[in-house]
């Protein structure tokens, strides 16, 4: 029995999310029918994490077994070729990037040990219609150096069930490891400038990325003090939190099986946002 | 009788271009419905320019007669709040940027002196899923250099049959005046870089833009050689000129009615491509 895991990329905007759905058009979904075309078998996908609608992904992983002749690095490519649909220039909007073998007792979700999450505002005079679905617009200006001294505050293993949506199962623990948060400002024209934040930890609850970058444009903004991070989390209460940012600046960037690779992380170190 | 003249901006990813198709959702198409709803009239539009499926724009022009009581600058914002859909970050991917009375005389096209149109290329050692339907994604390094000296040919009165697609109306001339070319770079990371090209003149043949890119990506790409360009234009014969770039990369940026205004535009200057 061979145990494939795979490195995937998508654009979430035109998918129901990661999870299978019957009649929607979803990324599991349409990975599964397109391995199981390839593979001439039955494929059942295991992602690392479950991205909701509009989110998007550069580096999710899934593993998947079954007995197929196919060697690993023929999958993407044989995968992509149909994944891309037609015509000379046609690019999908889900690509794997990598399959290798693995050992069969390998899982892609169990052996997570962590994640990191990318999330893209854009702040500036105007919207950017092509960008509409890939970033979140923010008009009024926001100060980057307030919101990177609040967001130290998340750092550390603390019970983050003031940013864990309605939705999210109530038995399991709230409490969550964050290792990493960065925030760093690329300029655009003017006073206009891209913000991008980096989070890692070693895992999320339901839309907590979302909820706590809400909570920190809401400080940016100035809508919220400086300090109140402590006391939201504190106080185990959504409602003390921010609102919930939109799903299309956010990104599943990385997913980590490796505890060391995680905490020795280089630093986010970007030229022009991607 | 009012005549109004529309700035609009779309992304052309979801559209089967700018014409009103039966069936098939096109902007002019998509714009006529809702000005219709607003303006409680049969609203025609004339659009500045035609582009073609998958182009998107930043300045498009478009001017609609009628009878109606609603001010000009109401109708972006009652406009705008229909294209863009539901929810609370939900935006359209078409909207409104201006409107304004014109005088009755005013025809979008005809009094139309010439066009900017933006061309963005991604030359990268790997694609970028999220950018595939708004830039070329380029593999080969391309040299900037002889791209911008081999772009200054394209200056001048000049035949540009040789960049005629085949389906561009046969009778008319293929003479054109072209104003400024610009390409320039930004870095991204490593030796990754976004390039863009403005082109301005007084009128497009079908695909003339698409087909220039094309041919200056293959000079860059060293396919062709960097003086090419004179012999190309000089034979008016499509043959000889290079691919027709995706329609991805193309944005009709600008729309002029004022000669003096596109002859004395100022120079190409951006920060972050946008």
């Amino acid at each position: 029995m061979r145990n494939i895991l795979l490195t995937i990329e998508y654009d979430g905007s035109s998918f129901y999310g990661w999870q299978r759905q019957p009649e929607r058009r979803t990324v599991q979904g349409e990975l599964e029918r397109v391995l199981s075309l390839i593979t001439d078998s039955d494929v059942a996908l295991e992602g690392a994490g479950r991205t909701d609608r509009g989110v998007h992904a550069r580096g999710q992983k899934a593993s998947f077994r079954g007995e197929f002749g196919i060697p690993a690095d023929r999958i993407p490519i044989a995968a992509n070729n149909i994944l891309s649909g037609k015509g000379k220039f046609a690019t999908g909007d889900v690509r794997i990037i990598k399959a290798e073998d693995v050992p069969p007792e390998f899982h892609a979700r169990f052996d997570c040990v962590g994640k990191t999450y990318k999330y893209v505002i854009r702040n500036a005079k105007d919207p950017d219609i092509m960008r509409r679905n890939y970033s979140y617009y923010v008009k009024i200006p926001l100060n980057i150096n307030i919101m990177q001294e609040a967001a130290r505050y998340l750092i550390g293993r603390q019970d983050f069930r003031a940013f864990m949506a309605a939705g999210g199962k109530e038995m399991e623990s709230t409490v969550r490891n964050i290792y990493r948060v960065e925030i760093f400002g690329n300029p655009l024209m003017g006073p206009d400038k891209m913000l991008t934040a980096e989070i890692t930890g070693d895992g999320f609850l339901y839309n907590m990325v979302r909820i706590i970058m809400g909570t920190l444009v809401d400080i940016g903004a100035g809508r919220m003090p400086g300090n109140s991070l402590p006391g939201i989390i504190a106080g185990l209460d959504r409602r003390n939190a921010g609102h919930t940012a939109p799903p299309g600046g956010l990104y599943l960037k990385k997913v980590f099986y490796d505890m060391e690779k995680m905490i020795n992380e280089k630093e986010l170190q970007e030229g022009a946002p991607k």
